[in-house]
């Protein structure tokens, strides 16, 4: 629980310095993936990704969590696939969060609702010995009063649940497009900044209980002036902003935050995530979160798991290498505005372990 | 939980891969110490022990703390004192163990009764966000029923605990003299070596739940007929036994254990713990949990703050990087015999997340 003067209570605390390496950035990836994962796998053979079976999904993940672990501060992976077998080749002394939320979503009116992972909990999370539970939530400002109250209900019931265990939350927030919108259209686009800027300053609210925000770059670099005639994929578009109207965007985004955030990379190429991340360092951003962008080429070589392990080492591995030196330039947690220039233990005085919770 | 093939439930096996380096060693350093700090600290104005302040112990040990943890895999820490004040100083890559046990014990004619901490559980180290619980039992294997009653329903009422909160559970298991009885006697000397191995013996059954033992070397070396001359403190004594008899009593400890073990340094120096190490790693020890031999020669500048700092810099670092590298000589604890050549997570099959209780 975090005190007035943001304080930490023990296990918050230590599960921030786990996530975190010891400059206080984060460097993490994430390997908790389904659907991409499954799209990627169901390639080989035409397949449909439902005729992909969870030995070749946890097969891959335990792949992807061998090589790409022992370089990363800290792992984000699922109690499905990768927890299981994964978990002897995750070294201790790199950090490790666990996803709560299903990767299905239901539909209200074109809108997505968000739920836990059927038999997964924060309880199990705490007691897996993990440093961290992440969840995704699915948001867009103009949603109904009926979808926001179902999201809010689910953020309010893990913030408590992570106090109740004193583990770190970590939010990541995800816009989307509603039923008739293309994601890749001029028009979301220009909509994309304020509806992530507008959702991050609501779930700031202490009353959700975050003490991360996972966060996608609040632009479109593809549509921004400097890019748009196809830098990242050869595709020419129009352009909705220039870049320094998207260091505006992101700069709003951190002014948005109360606690420290990470950039995740949403499927960007590396080229992409590259920019993104030094717009969102320069602007406040403590790290990124990084899953696609560093592993999904490799998959091409599904399923020759020896390639895939090589292309990881020889592209991935470097590539990772390369993020971690440019997220030296990114703000330590620790330094965040919200601990006041000092992040300490709540209730750090004689009697403490008298006080704290069981 | 430990199943009958070895394979770890997933808080404990994060834990203990935590608490060791990447190479499966335990490379850990102690804080938690009480009455030996009280000690160190009263040197300075000839005080009693009881007179020096908490402030002054918590100052001490966070001192300790932010020196050393850093170079250590994992570090052991007492709740009153080292929690609260120094757990911003622990970097989140480096282990962390709380003590459960009180200092204090009572006495039952003589022989040593333990008991936890008030108002600190295994619960609260596990919300805490720790790696493990450590607990320390007074043990020799003559005492009464009564005594013996006891310490096994302490250690048993802990182990379950740490099964229910699943969170590896390290026993420190210490011999001690009886009233009446020198410790550094020839007798004691003569006596040492099989209560050592038969209270590891005793407690290394598997309804004890215990995942890791801290034990004391099983014989004083200072009695040894190659350094009885006074090899470690100039002073001469009668020998006891020789080099290659140590030899085999280590090797008993060894084949008594059926979890993996640490040495721990009860207070020798640092030239009786190198050879102590050694030999313990021969004889198949994991590593180490050293407290005194690193860092108490550096509390006799006291209350010199700084002076303690730059003796711990220049003189326990370097023993510490020593026995580091001397302990890559010790057997990972992935290997030891219990786990039958593969760590593995107990029941890691497809719906594993929804067995594994919350």
């Amino acid at each position: 629980m975090t005190t007035a003067t943001g304080h930490l209570s023990a296990g918050k605390l230590r599960g921030l310095l786990s996530l975190a390496d010891s400059d206080g950035i984060f460097r993490m990836i994430a390997v908790d993936q389904r659907p991409p994962i499954f799209k990627a796998l169901a390639r080989y053979d035409h397949r449909d990704p439902q005729e992909v079976s969870y030995q070749e999904v946890a097969q891959v993940k335990t792949l992807l969590t061998r090589v790409l672990a022992p370089e990363a501060g800290a792992i984000l992976i699922d109690p499905n696939w990768t927890h299981p077998h994964a978990l002897p080749y995750i070294p201790g002394s790199v950090g490790l969060m666990s996803t709560l939320e299903d990767y299905g979503f239901t539909l209200h009116n074109g809108e997505r609702l968000s739920h836990p992972i059927e038999g997964w909990s924060v309880a199990k999370i705490k007691r897996s010995g993990a440093d961290g539970v992440k969840v995704l939530i699915w948001h867009r400002p103009d949603v109904s009063p009926q979808t926001q109250a179902h999201q809010d209900a689910f953020v309010l019931s893990v913030g408590a649940a992570c106090r109740e265990h004193d583990i770190p939350l970590v939010l990541e927030l995800l816009s989307y497009p509603k039923p008739g919108e293309a994601e890749d259209s001029l028009a979301y686009a220009r909509a994309k900044p304020q509806w992530v800027v507008d959702s991050v300053r609501y779930y700031s609210d202490d009353r959700f209980g975050i003490d991360l925000l996972k966060l996608e770059f609040p632009a479109s670099l593809k549509h921004c002036a400097e890019y748009a005639s196809g830098a990242f994929d050869g595709q020419p578009r129009e352009a909705a902003y220039d870049l320094d109207e998207v260091k505006g965007f992101v700069a709003e985004l951190d002014a948005a935050t109360n606690v420290p955030w990470v950039l995740l990379s949403a499927g960007v190429t590396p080229h992409e995530f590259t920019l993104n991340l030094e717009l969102a360092c320069e602007a406040g951003a403590s790290g990124f979160l990084a899953g696609r962008a560093v592993w999904l080429e490799a998959l091409e070589y599904y399923p020759d798991l020896g390639a895939i392990e090589a292309e990881l080492i020889t592209r991935s591995l470097p590539y990772l290498a390369m993020l971690s030196a440019l997220a030296e330039r990114a703000l330590p947690w620790t330094e965040h505005r919200r601990y006041e220039g000092e992040v300490a233990l709540a209730g750090a005085v004689e009697g403490w372990h008298t006080e704290y919770r069981g």
